[in-house]
């Protein structure tokens, strides 16, 4: 039997449908980020939504904690490029798109250790993606803490996100699991088109709504569509109820995305980790933005007024911004989307047996939509 | 039949013992470094290894054909991402990696489609990491011309070497060679740790042999390792003879490296493209100098002078620190340490059936030490 490169254990063995075969993980009762959702659609009235993230937290614990103890599992040593991976990982951050893997093979044989794996390696693509995004953005911030970069370099930040995708890649091999290798190339080879396609958009106010959409299946919706597609395969769907549920994440990923440009206009940064406007000054142009200039083509001096900014006019040029887009219609085109690729997400599932996991990816589609962080 | 993602053409056809199936590529009569290093060694009346050189050029012309028009088959596009590629690729290299697939593939059945693409991948692999390094290192030249991040940026130069990892990853994993992919995993964790151990080790002068050694196996050996391996594999070696030609990569790999060292201190910049003292300018401490300060700790002043040099006194600090590194027999010692891994390169192939690919890997390590580019 083929053992983890990582953490030394058997890594084929199955669990079968989601029975622990050691204690529970020591992790909190649920995910933090399912419990700040539940608690966000409590206050809005919308019981019972809250309940079925109650309940989808409860289904998944145990997968999730299995992800999390292998995250912080991997190899660490003094040197910077360990420890820059390290830090990012150790944030913590949604862990969506483990969710997604876990959900994926819950809805046929169960969560075990092949799903770990890929929920794993799902998690340790993402965060290379961060830290080469994070060079190649000057970013400061990641997940409401200093970036990688800022306390060990570029250097390391580069070298660790290489690090982490080659173990993601070397993880995914192992679990053999069909198919799975080869679509997580090409979708990383999607990932790093989007990003240059962004790069050649950068600092033009002009982006085409399809060329951001091109950029966001890329860069987000790849990812996601491919965690629904390996968790499917881990629990022993076929090739066509795998696809049902890829779509699901193409979709999901999207309405992912579109509510991060809404946040990166209105969310509190506190709860997002990220500092405001930080997409545009970083010369990215998202759909809220697209929209409103559509109508209103005098936002640009708006705009303008945003990355000219003095700390003394920030505050007032980022409010009318803000309330121009909004005026606009750029931020219910962009609620409207997202809403709607949720509901395709949903439609997605038709003809999946019922059961406790199909509920939950209603669930997570229907949440994503309100979440603030 | 799979087919290839780059050129559309198939991947798994098989050539056979190096007979082409189609025209002779179009490219230069012989490699433009094994022609060079030929004229070299007759210039310094090394008339037998210049005449085997002149055979092994031969020998190898229509396989490095094949894989230079791989290699220029790339996809490209005006991004910058793919230019930032391009341009590296373009500019030619050594392509000795490419060089050891093909030799050791023609150690058995010969050069085919599937030794035309781990080839590819190897080189792809190579410039990767090349194009990280640049960034990581703030390098201005590779290969003679500007680093593509000068041109293009770091952010194009860190997405361009994402991108052909992926790219040469695939190609591996689309040849079905047994073994390739999982050795290239490994053997990308093992260049991404040394990479790691260097960058901890910038700006120490006294850096250890054994962490030199270790940085060097990992960043340089390594992947001759795999190359001659992977090859190997190609041309139908089982999993023991494969072994023993890896063996050979990896004793060239550090042959090569070392004499890369000795070019830092003493090679003509217009033959091999980087400007002298550079590694030392990096804070990399390399072999001549670790050997060399063991004789002569008054060496310490000499290297701060040359890092200090203002452009009036950088020739003499260069002039002074290079005369005392040879004088307390760092560059001697470099030199042995390549000619023996060189000697113990050729001794891997003990076993191996005469033929003219095992002759040809015998010139290659005789000729690396020799190089001056």
């Amino acid at each position: 039997m083929s053992t983890s490169p990582i953490t030394g254990g058997p890594i084929l063995a199955r669990t079968g449908g989601g029975s622990p075969r050691r204690e529970a993980p020591p992790v909190q009762e649920k995910a933090a980020v399912l419990r700040g959702l539940e608690n966000l659609c409590r206050e809005r009235g919308l019981d019972q939504l809250a309940l079925r993230i109650g309940e989808l937290a409860e289904l998944v614990r145990w997968d999730m904690g299995e992800v999390e103890i292998a995250l912080r599992s991997l190899p660490r040593s003094e040197r910077a490029v360990h420890r820059g991976a390290h830090h990012l990982l150790d944030q913590g951050g949604k862990r969506l798109r483990p969710l997604c893997v876990a959900l994926a093979a819950r809805t046929g044989s169960g969560f075990g250790a092949e799903a770990r794996e890929l929920g794993v390696a799902v998690e340790l693509v993402h965060c290379a993606t961060l830290l080469h995004d994070d060079v190649v953005d000057d970013g400061d911030q990641r997940r409401g803490a200093p970036a990688a970069r800022t306390i060990y370099g570029n250097a390391a930040s580069i070298f660790a996100g290489d690090w982490l995708l080659i173990h993601a890649l070397q993880r995914v091999r192992q679990t053999g699991i069909p198919g799975a290798l080869d679509r997580l190339l090409t979708i990383i080879d999607e990932m790093i088109e989007a990003e240059s396609i962004q790069l050649e958009g950068r600092g033009h106010l002009d982006l085409s709504a399809d060329r951001y959409f091109a950029i966001v299946r890329g860069k987000t919706a790849a990812l996601f569509r491919w965690a629904m597609y390996a968790g499917a395969r881990a629990g022993g769907a076929d090739e066509e109820q795998a696809e049902r549920l890829a779509a699901y994440g193409d979709h999901l990923g999207m309405a992912f995305q579109l509510v991060d440009d809404l946040l990166d206009y209105g969310g509190d940064p506190a709860e997002t980790g990220k500092t405001l406007f930080a997409d545009l000054r970083e010369g990215k142009t998202t759909y809220p933005l697209i929209m409103a200039r559509e109508k209103d083509p005098a936002l640009d001096g708006l705009v303008r007024a945003v990355l000219d900014a003095s700390p003394e006019t920030e505050a007032s040029a980022h409010a009318a911004l803000a309330e121009a887009i909004d005026a606009a219609g750029g931020i219910d085109a962009c609620r409207t989307l997202a809403a709607d690729h949720a509901a395709r997400a949903i439609a997605s599932l038709d003809g999946l047996a019922d059961g406790p996991a199909k509920h939950a990816l209603v669930t997570v589609a229907q949440a994503t939509v309100h979440r603030e962080r």
